[in-house]
């Protein structure tokens, strides 16, 4: 039995093979509609997530099974203090498959070690949130038929987002795709994503345009600057028009993770080349070729993965990690390329 | 493919069909139990209430269907700055209808122009509340008959009673229909709503209720009053008890779109004139009967109806509109019957 | 038709027969995945309770029901002010079942009074919470085969521990069954809880443990004590270690409400006597019994159940009771077995 906490987690030829799903269920739905009959799904949003939740819980419904949903940082149990690791013991109870959301990071991982059914990362804190990928994948796999040798822009904040760290994971595993990262200097890309990829820096989206086979635009959200006047200077820089998109080749598709607030004109929804509400379908799609996947998994075989890393006598003292706020938390680590110890929860190096 | 955002969207005749349906809904349930079958409807309530949202699950799942519901004003997306607009796109790929609760009036317009399925509006703002004036008339119909020649009663708060102007509208469309509006002076009905009725206003309920047929109770609230003391000396005129019952004919009966809290007390309950619970059922079979049209329309003709109204270059600057609010609002106006421009959201005059 | 608002509400032998169904259902789920099909199941939680809404709302779905879910105390008809009477009265236009937590005594039995379908106590303020009560039973049940002559302990917050009152209830039904009341004196069980049971109390647990074939640890919270120090000073005193475990006999099982926050170490899950994880899995099962039983009853009889007492014209002026926030209550009263009136809602004496 298997849960998904990162994109690595799936396989290229896994990947590939959840394409193919995604694609059948779109273009032969009635197949579909009684996969899952009998079986439920819980979405533990202890974090607000109206879009993800809804993705999950019509994917769900549209294999023919029902849903459970949970949501409300303020939700009683949680208040309560009770631990991540009991509410997935618990919960493996009252249904077959977990998609859940939490602001600290690990938390999935903490709950797919406990739960005796398969677990969904629908988003751990900053860490990660695998099934936008698998949307974003989709639909770079529907526009371009592969991935192989793309030019991808990335333009917003690059620092922060997690979305694009995912993206640039994910796709690094095939050949030649090379990486134009666009955003103000306050926001670059940290140096560990750049790691081992074919990356050009720019501050100028009107620069990167032409070059590009897909741009995935994300928002630059005024907190992220600690001074307001930055970030009034450069807001506009990256805010996607028509009159910019004039620069783009027909080929461009451009993608963003939704919710977009002024970073995407409206007027560019009727350019053909913006995919992000067809990113929205590819969504609902992919995850239903998720849930299909894990409960098969889990049906031929029921054993939980073992638990990740090993037991160190160190301790992860990370605040955004789950293990700040779990009762007796199961601290675990493991070795990373360089040598070094990572906390299996949050991946930060401990002291 | 048509949306329901106000009364007047349905004609008497297409009104008269939804009776005979909900009537036969009600006799034969088990024919309508798989009639929506694989379908899904979303409740998207920016605002909460519960009686309407459990009244639209209810009606869904009694036609076989399934349910996605959203509540709270917190909703994340929404707490983003998504738009209503973008909110209606999304959603559109999730389900295969929306009844909708925002705060702003004009919401459901919004999304009845952006999504590509149905949209009820169930409540947008102060503006409209079509599907409580259809488990009014329904009650109506079926303790009367019909509607004309009828003299109706309301009484309370008919200055900002919303569910009171729609009834107004619906029932103007009738023969010899005269209405009776009981009220403080400081709440009567705006001059706008007598337009073209027969209406005589009157501040005393015991002097009205020999003539009704129809009597529609609603809340007086205390925030209503600049000065607390005008309320505590009038609210006890505007509630309804058994002694006051004494002056009503038997075949006068009794609405109210409830929730009630003391403006008709318990001990009417039991009094046969009262119909107020039965309004709850009809609510729900008039929302069964609304939710099987929307969705046979949506499969014979799935385009989109076209936007209402033109864009004149003037903005709405009104602060209870959904366009002081969404991004990148599209401004449009339509002309009335005084020949008037009117924002076909929220139906202020642009300054 | 009936309700259940207490444990005692169900007789020995009709949960003798709700154990063996659950025992059936959990052998045999396939036969019961239809049994509810068609039906409706209205989760009303003014309160917020995860696990238990969670564990009705898997229970209806594993009987192929539907769920139509309210939460929050700021839910808005009653933010409005809207009596439970009404609430009752409108849902049963909307399901066949509903189950109620509410933060007042007696509310549930205010929706029982009122509704025209089974109402199940999901947790009235500190009164009752019967569905707790059956999932501590069937787990006895499972683990020991019956209940006489069982020496049953009794761990933590005695005072204020509403399921510990309720299992005394349920339990003192049986032979021979002796009861060790383990708590801060502070909290020691109340008299009459007391009255009529065979029981010893001890302020420790190390000293306890040996004799008991049932140990069911509860959560003592900070808010309970004056005094903060008083809680510092023994809280450690009350929390299950491995090595307390090691006085506790191999026979003895370990039961806990949940959710739990340090009161039973983790180091404790891996022991073959703790239950308590086992207990999530019985509540469901007999949640799915209790509602199979309550709709067979009404299908079979539909009449409402006489309402409790009787009206003696004195008021019950407990703050903790629904009676404090309802409109026009209905005040009524029973007499008890020493022959003082006590409230029907609350149990309180009135002055």
């Amino acid at each position: 039995m298997r849960s998904v906490i990162d994109i690595l987690d799936l396989s290229v030829d896994e990947l590939e093979e959840m394409y193919r799903t995604a694609i059948d269920i779109e273009a032969h739905p009635e197949k579909y509609t009684r996969a899952c009959e009998g079986k439920k799904l819980a979405t533990l949003f202890f974090e607000p997530s109206t879009r993800t939740r809804m993705s999950f819980e019509a994917a769900m419904y549209e294999l023919g099974g029902h849903v459970i949903s949970v949501t409300g940082a303020g939700s009683s149990s949680a208040a309560k203090g009770e631990s991540v690791a009991d509410t997935a013991k618990t919960v493996s109870h009252y249904v077959d498959v977990i998609a859940m959301r939490h602001p600290k990071e690990g938390a999935a991982q903490v709950a797919a070690d406990n739960a005796s059914i398969p677990v969904i990362n629908a988003g751990d804190g900053g860490h990660c949130h695998p099934t936008q990928t698998l949307a974003d994948l989709l639909t770079i796999y529907k526009e371009k038929g592969g991935f192989d040798g793309l030019t991808v822009g990335l333009c917003g904040d690059l620092l922060y987002g997690r979305t694009v760290h995912s993206l640039i994971h994910a796709l690094q595993r095939y050949k030649g795709v090379r990486f134009v990262a666009v955003s103000p200097t306050e926001l670059r890309l940290p140096e560990y994503v750049k790691q081992g990829i074919d990356c050009v820096e720019t501050a100028s989206l009107e620069e990167a345009l032409p070059s590009l086979d897909i741009l995935y635009m994300t928002r630059i959200q005024r907190e992220r600057f600690d001074d307001p006047a930055v970030y009034e200077r450069l807001k506009d820089s990256y805010v996607l028009t028509p009159e910019k998109m004039e620069l783009a080749r027909p080929e461009c598709r451009v993608l963003h993770p939704l919710p977009r607030v002024n970073e995407i004109s409206v007027k560019v929804d009727d350019d053909p080349r913006a995919c992000y509400f067809k990113q929205v379908k590819n969504g609902k799609l992919m995850r239903m070729a998720l849930i299909l996947k894990l409960l098969d998994e889990a049906e031929r075989d029921p054993l939980p993965a073992a638990k990740p890393g090993v037991r160190t006598g160190k301790v992860c003292r990370n605040p955004r990690c789950i293990c700040s706020v779990e009762q007796e938390p199961d601290f675990r680590f493991r070795t990373d390329a360089a040598g070094r110890l990572r906390c299996v929860y949050c991946e930060a190096v401990p002291e």
